[in-house]
């Protein structure tokens, strides 16, 4: 039962760890220090992670990449943009 | 069979996503796009991944998030330097 806690908890926190870096990159307008092929994979990582909680019907694990893709996604989102008003990725 | 190869692929990427990241910091030696609050609470949670892993017993999970921790914490580290000199968090 506690372990089961445990696992939400890590859930959670890797998941909420990318609030404070969509903040920053919204609140400062700069994402230059951001890798783009980070952001690319990590995508594609939790993409792979919720087609493989759906087949395989956990809920957690939707849940949780669901949140984090979202919030990778608009960091992703700035970044693409400001690469193509030149930036480097 | 295939889903087990799918929850191995979405591991490798979400894994191996921060190896450009750290390369791009080290290269450019600039972490200040980069969220101080995002990487401590990423590797408390990555942290308590590893501790559940143990615990559960789940080799994927241990290795992984070993990885993931390694490539997190030359990150912050590098960030944790930057913020004493100065830098915003």
């Amino acid at each position: 039962m506690a372990i089961n806690i445990l696992g939400y908890v890590a859930a959670f926190l890797t998941t909420v760890a990318f609030v404070p870096q969509v903040y920053k990159a919204l609140k400062t307008k700069n994402t230059a220090d951001i890798s783009l092929y980070m952001y690319i994979c990590f995508i594609a990582g939790l993409t792979a992670w919720m087609i493989y909680g759906i087949f395989e019907k956990v809920p957690a694990i939707i849940l949780a990449n669901s949140v984090t893709l979202s919030l990778a996604a608009v960091i992703l989102t700035y970044k693409i943009i400001h690469v193509i008003k030149g930036e480097k990725p």
